[in-house]
């Protein structure tokens, strides 16, 4: 089955029958993926407070109502605890199971935060011909631990996480307009050139994903990456929080042109 | 003296020495100024959600934390307390006070908004020779309850208050484009031109603010009103809510130019 040109409906309903249990990227073509975390609710409003102080590291797209498995703006009909391929389950920090529904999990206390993914400006970058180190090498995205501290909110501070793609000289100011366009998914780069500028010691030593190669003409471009919230969420040991396993998206029914907006 | 040159952070000590009492339209050219809602913790969490899922009306630019007059990113040496001319104080709903310091009212337990504020939006419409009716009537700009619910959020809900501004047609693109890329002073238009299709009856009747002449040849204009949180805080009737005194904004040590970032 072709799952680029299905409905997000359809692929969903898919996900929550276990029938695909895969990675999310390149299905539904121009809909917008979320990252997800949940948190028992005595952790929300510092979460929140934190997205706000911190909006191109943790652009949230919706958030859910108290003890509510139904999301209201991102999707008819969706139940958090089954329509994600694959979750994990972290109790005091610690990773203690990694499956395909959670609805046996759910508390009256949970709040689901569902946050914009890099997916969004990539399709965007893709359609303006700014071409994708990663997407090319079929690889997943480098990611780097920076120098550069969140606006810490509460309990919830850390440093913040960035992606990385090379791109030569002529599409960096594309990639700048293109992505600063859509705020709700990271919005423009954080930094351009020399990464030890923002504390990356070594460029072909990621701290999460792939390695690329930065080829002769081209200069490393970061953006926030959606790594920090789950990482700044981590760092306080929450007796519950259940993320998606890394790749594993919500399919929205919006479609990523509407993020401008 | 003429304030419209001076500093933030010098007009600010004039204020809270209590030299300065008045409207604050017109002082610090090019400086952003903010509303203010400060609300007990726990009705915070609700209220942050709210901004989130209504951005266009409540557009966070900074949120204290718990029990702190101080802010830390609209400005340097920010008291909350003393640093706005003139407050409103409302017990259960019902305004008991208005005065120009807050001190001695301070609880550990406040939590202070300040939301984006049209002056900035305005201010770049003027730059780009956009001509705005109630500045050039030196009136207050008209404001109407309409028939838009905004999303609700927890205790918080109620319909969205728009203010108008009367433009000719060769202005509307200009405007949705300037005030288009300000989401966090209201963003751009929420309606253009047929005042009934938002549940407006006689556009010469405002529901707030003064009404202004609507020339031939030209089309009214609505933005989204930082009225609306206000009018939501005070539907629930909260045992203590304290917002700035219309007119009386915080003016900020931030740029209107750097909230376009």
């Amino acid at each position: 089955m072709d799952y680029s040109t299905m409905k997000p409906s359809e692929v969903r309903k898919l996900i929550r029958d276990e029938k695909i249990t895969s990675p999310t990227a390149g299905m539904c073509d121009g809909y917008a993926q979320a990252n997800l975390v949940i948190l028992p609710k005595d952790l929300a409003y510092d979460f929140l407070l934190f997205a706000q102080r911190n909006p191109k590291s943790c652009p949230i797209l919706e958030v859910s109502d108290v003890g509510n498995r139904k999301l209201k703006y991102l999707g008819e009909d969706i139940d958090i605890t089954t329509d994600i391929p694959k979750y994990r389950v972290y109790e005091d920090g610690v990773l203690t199971c990694e499956c395909t529904d959670i609805s046996h999990l759910w508390r009256q206390d949970f709040v689901s935060f569902l946050i914009g993914c890099s997916f969004s400006f990539e399709g965007e970058l893709l359609e303006a011909q700014v071409p994708i180190r990663h997407i090319e090498d079929k690889s997943n995205v480098p990611m780097y631990i920076t120098n550069i501290d969140c606006i810490p909110a509460g309990v919830f501070n850390g440093k913040m996480v960035v992606s990385m793609r090379p791109l030569s000289y002529d599409k960096i100011v594309k990639s700048v307009l293109v992505t600063g366009a859509m705020p709700k998914v990271h919005g423009a780069p954080v930094h351009i050139g020399d990464p030890s500028i923002i504390g990356i010691k070594d460029i072909n030593k990621p701290d999460f994903g792939d390695a690329v190669a930065i080829k002769h003409g081209e200069v490393p471009v970061f953006w926030a990456c959606g790594v920090t919230p789950q990482a700044v969420v981590m760092n306080v040991k929450p007796i519950i929080a259940i993320t998606h396993a890394p790749g594993h998206m919500l399919i929205t029914d919006i479609k990523n042109i509407d993020l401008k907006y």
